[in-house]
């Protein structure tokens, strides 16, 4: 029993294909994989398997797997439940590499459906077999015909080899990506994972990028179980040069409770799926409309240069409201180089404005060429990144493939420097969308999803192209020198925590007792007016508590401040109290919040938002995933509401961004580092300053420490 | 010469048609327009004038319109431009009710033909002649065939007649329109206004209302030049129970750019045109493709009683993504009573949860009736509004006609109730969207597409279901009494205006020097801590021209204060100075603003935002329409990211929303009923305290005043 190919690969491309519960009934599911296989001209070897036939569908029929050869790559199982376990075990003694169980009524049934799910996976590992699903709806490879699903999607079209993978853990899903695509784009590979038992949908994506004829993977889950492994492919992919989209059901708390009541999967909090994403350069779409517009462009579009768009359209009107689109939704509208206009001028009437968005006007109803005409002139100019064609309705006498092939080959060479030509054919007659999306360009029936679609394309490309972030920090990871169990860090704990990170923090110090306090308060350094707190780990909501005295002038207002904040938290019950923290009251600046989350699936995840109460009432945060490079910083805090008070809003002095994106970088790095030794970390208010920030409080939650893990 | 019927009656749904410039060439537009109204089995008199040729297609043609008989509802002008004047004025004197002139070479062009064009429209005028265009693509009417437009759009498919309306200025996009509503949703009336040198595309919609077979009008226009007739038209919309969709183009300032040069009109703020078009229940598209998904589901839905929305999917995936969907679109989950769920529990397997959203799990391949009974019981419950019907992928063996005559049944019966069905058919077989679409089932291709049209169905039906406000105060409006032409008044005397209109002020008194200051200080009713500002009309930058002067504590320093601020009013040449403001200083609360801008074309809006420097800075404002009603100003307010500052954050205690509303409120009556005399009043801050709200600064300006205008 040789195993030569990897068992995801044996899944992915076999060359050899057993149906465990071959049927000679072809409406039968058993019956229609045997069937699929013809139809999609499957060339290898194919094993029948049926306990009372000797022949199924033509074919020799094998008693029980135990009866199969040595090397099979791909076992379909798709028999009852209850006989699924033995065939499995069968497989998986003979050497097969792979196996797919198709049969349902395990782990989505219950407890009990779990167990015997989770022996099947302990039996194939055991013989070193991969499984897919169980409860799935199978696997197709599209460029060798090894379609083992019964899914309809193969059936109500059939389906073509191309460059989009779907990888879905819903058969259903996976069905309708295939079907949306059909048409414009064709699908190498088609994968439903069901229960997930053993392989999943992130070990799926990066096995299919692997193969060169991919382009775009299209992904479909309702709970992301591997997020590590989901990075890893997202940057394969942009190592290749290819794109994964995603959809990840449960975005909201409705939807993530229906998911759960579907799947069983634990809800997933939404900011941080999408932080991770987008961190990794993973596409997300809402809905599966979406998701197929996406695919389209991404799987037919050569990468573009920039998000400068021309837009050229035989209606004004449509002109107009494209370019409304494409800078609400983030695009440049371009500005036409003089080179450029003039070439416009020599072929437009002279009534045409030569601006951007060219409006070729009634005039095409007597000249279909104008179109052709101006579309190189776009394309040539500098600055134009992409070229939309803005098609309205057009008369029976346009010639639309002449058309189609004009626009074509002025996509294909602008391809070559960078420049993307896609098209809108919005209330036209179907054939010219068809031609056009058979030469190649990626065309929409919707002006808006045109431009959505193009928008998210450029921002991918230019995602792409900056180089990955390298900031981490190097050298062990501070970390509590007793961190205690499960608690939380004392103020000043926390504080020499961030100190030994390298982040600044409000001058202070701790003492016992408020002679000892009035005594910092003559110290040189401790200029008034001062802060004095409570210092506790056992002390949250510090204001809450009455154990907050700020502003105070002297030696004797901080003396009696301290013995105030003392007999507050003893009256509290406030245990164990480590004393008073007497600190330099921040003046000016305005207050923001950093801080970092430790998400059981997704590792450190950042926080930088509004500080004070804001932070929890404006809702006014962006969330990071490390690792971050200084755009990334820069982006997050130009997106949030309280951005224009720092940057020097209405001619005031500008803070010191500089370090704050600085702060927010180390912070990032050190907290990575932990490995989750800190499950969340809350430096907030963080006082940006005219020069220099400063981290005014910090609450540190820890757990045992796991150094490095 | 009798004139029976209004001019556009007879161009909406002429019984005689004259084409001047009738051809016999079919591919001439004086030649298409006869073949049209043949295709579409116009029925009334047709007139063909030709110069030169005594048959045109078959008829007897006249040699000039001067042969005209009597009473022509509309004569449709193709000539040469430069024949058009002539021919428009022989058709006015012929009594001709209504003159479509299609010709281009008008205001299009520039001056001259602008010049001509008005006096085209003069002659029209001076005989009683309303006119469509020039350079327009025409009119349609379906369900008389009067078809007298070149539009493509009724040459690629043959238009049906329905309920759903297209006016346009664009004849590419009302050809666009119409063509994306073709399958779905019949159009009654096509018109495209094109110049809109006289019939604007406000008063066409205000027309085809009146029609008893239109139920909804889908509008595009690049300028709104008669708000009040938009206002009127969305009035009658709601008193009929119609719906008014619009795409207003120009929405960004780079497509408003393209607008203008497209067609010449002015640049139109957008946040004004939205918070009108909101004001007056016009729902707003962005889009053409989502214009003609909103008219399908407006089209074809009776109104609905709210927006709790129960899912059943043939896929859990697609039933999680469109929860996601509809709770993202601010639509509620509804929560299953427990009838419902013992109804589901009857008929769904042991295993499926019910649950909203419903998974009809993978035994609807074994039971494709499970659907039709799942379906009564959810639409029988009383805490359901819309039921969702989203089928995934479905298979050759799914009984299409069965199930769209099943959903068709249920969604008729539920209609009755105020309860809407709809369907999504995302990658499923074309017939059944098909046929779910020709049983009267609103269906879509695109999950999020469905539960978006969904969402701004269930909001415009609320909103069409709520009494009209009626909050305008009565009485003549206090104006200032010496308003001075355009400028500004004091703020002193702002202040006064707003104490007239019955706007709670900050209490404070007016004095010329720094003793009277003084003196103020000792007075009762003000004390410290008190604020000095500089008052001069001239002076609107008071805290830049170092005018203002806050926390002074007792006489001796007011009187100083105020001495400075007058030395610095001097310094920087402020003039006039009317002396200096002593007031109370408002401690506590949070700082709103509330403004009001008199917009040319839209009349009074209102704004209502984050106080202080803020509302510049961060952006947080609503616009709102007058007249307003609570509920508006209240929805307004939620709606402001400052919002969970007022109502009481963190266990703070919340402040004082009723007085805010009721200011914005009272504020807003007057303001409208100014009638333009004011252009700008910007109250910053408003602040809001625990009790009441007082306004701490008003800036008006003024033009000459025109009462009641």
């Amino acid at each position: 029993m040789t195993r030569g190919r990897s068992g995801l690969d044996a899944l992915l491309d076999p060359a050899s294909i057993a149906v465990v519960g071959a049927s000679d009934d072809p409406d039968k599911i058993g019956g229609r994989l045997l069937r699929r296989l013809v139809e999609y001209g499957f060339a290898g070897k194919v094993l029948a398997i049926n306990p009372t036939r000797e022949v199924v569908q033509g074919l020799p029929a094998l008693r029980d797997a135990d009866q199969l050869p040595d090397g099979v790559d791909l076992a379909v199982v798709v028999t009852a439940a209850a006989a699924a376990p033995a065939a499995v075990a069968a497989c998986a003694r003979r050497g097969v590499r792979a196996c797919a169980v198709l049969s349902s009524g395990f782990g989505e049934l219950g407890a009990e459906g779990e167990r015997v799910q989770r022996a099947m996976v302990a039996t194939a590992r055991a013989h070193g077999m991969r499984l897919l699903g169980p409860n799935c709806q199978g696997v197709a490879n599209l460029a060798s015909g090894a379609v083992t699903s019964f899914s309809s999607s193969f059936v109500n079209v059939t389906l073509r080899d191309g460059p989009l993978a779907v990888v879905s853990q819903s058969g259903a899903v996976a069905g309708m990506v295939a079907a949306l695509a059909h048409g414009h784009t064709g699908v190498r590979f088609w994968v439903a994972t069901g229960n997930e038992a053993d392989v999943t949908v992130a070990e799926l994506v990066d096995g299919v990028l692997d193969d060169p004829g991919v382009r775009v993977v299209a992904a479909y889950c309702e709970h992301v179980t591997d997020a590590p492994r989901v990075a890893a492919a997202a940057d394969k992919a942009r190592r290749l040069g290819k794109a994964v989209l995603m959809v990840k059901a449960g975005a909201t708390e409705a939807g993530a409770r229906a998911a759960v009541s579907h799947t069983g999967a634990l809800a997933q909090p939404d900011a941080v799926v999408a932080a991770f994403l987008r961190a990794h350069g993973v596409v997300r779409a809402r809905s599966l409309g979406e998701l197929s517009e996406l695919a389209r462009l991404f799987a037919g579009a050569a990468p573009v240069r920039g998000n400068r768009v021309a837009i050229v359209s035989n209606s004004g009107g449509l002109g107009v409201m494209m370019a409304d689109a494409a800078v609400a939704a983030g695009l440049a509208l371009a500005e036409l180089d003089e080179t450029t206009r003039a070439g416009l001028g020599a072929v437009l009437p002279a009534f045409a404005a030569t601006t951007n968005p060219v409006d070729l006007t009634g005039q095409i109803v007597q000249q279909p060429h104008l179109l052709s005409a101006v579309l190189p002139v776009l394309a040539a100019d500098p600055g134009v990144d992409v070229v939309l064609v803005a098609l309205g309705i057009v008369g029976p006498t346009y010639p639309v493939d002449t058309i189609a092939e004009d626009v074509a080959a002025v996509a294909t060479e602008a391809a070559g420097r960078g420049v993307l030509v896609t098209a809108a054919s919005v209330g036209g007659r179907p054939e010219l969308a068809e031609r056009l999306t058979a030469r190649g360009v990626p065309t929409f029936a919707d002006d808006a999803v045109c431009v959505r679609a193009v928008a998210r394309f450029a921002e991918h490309c230019a995602q792409r192209h900056r180089p990955r972030p390298s900031t981490a920090p190097t050298g062990d990871v501070p970390l509590p020198e007793a961190p205690g169990g499960d608690g939380f860090l004392s103020e000043h704990a926390g504080k020499a925590l961030m100190s030994a990170w390298g982040l600044p923090v409000v001058a202070g110090r701790l003492v016992t007792d408020p002679a000892a306090a009035a005594a910092v308060a003559t110290a040189t350094g401790c200029d008034p007016p001062l802060v004095v707190k409570l210092c506790s780990p056992a002390a949250l909501h510090k204001t809450e508590l009455g154990a907050v005295r700020l502003g105070l002038g002297d030696a004797a207002a901080v003396e009696r401040a301290a013995a105030e904040v003392l007999a507050a938290g003893r009256r509290a019950g406030v245990e164990p109290i480590e004393g008073v923290l007497v600190e330099a009251m921040v003046a000016g600046g305005v207050e923001v919040a950093v801080g970092g989350i430790w998400d059981p699936v997704f590792g450190a995840t950042v926080l930088v938002g509004s500080g004070g109460v804001q932070v929890e009432t404006l809702r006014d945060f962006q969330l990071l995933v490390p690792p971050l490079d200084r755009a990334d910083v820069v982006a997050a805090v130009r997106a949030l509401a309280v951005h224009p008070l720092l940057s020097g809003a209405r001619g005031a002095e500008p803070l010191d961004m500089d370090a704050l994106v600085e702060l927010v970088l180390r912070f990032s790095g050190w907290f990575a580092a932990t490995g989750g030794a800190l499950p969340e970390v809350d430096l907030n208010p963080v006082f940006v300053l005219r020069e220099g920030v400063v981290v005014a409080d910090a609450l540190v939650r820890t757990r045992e420490t796991r150094k490095g893990a």
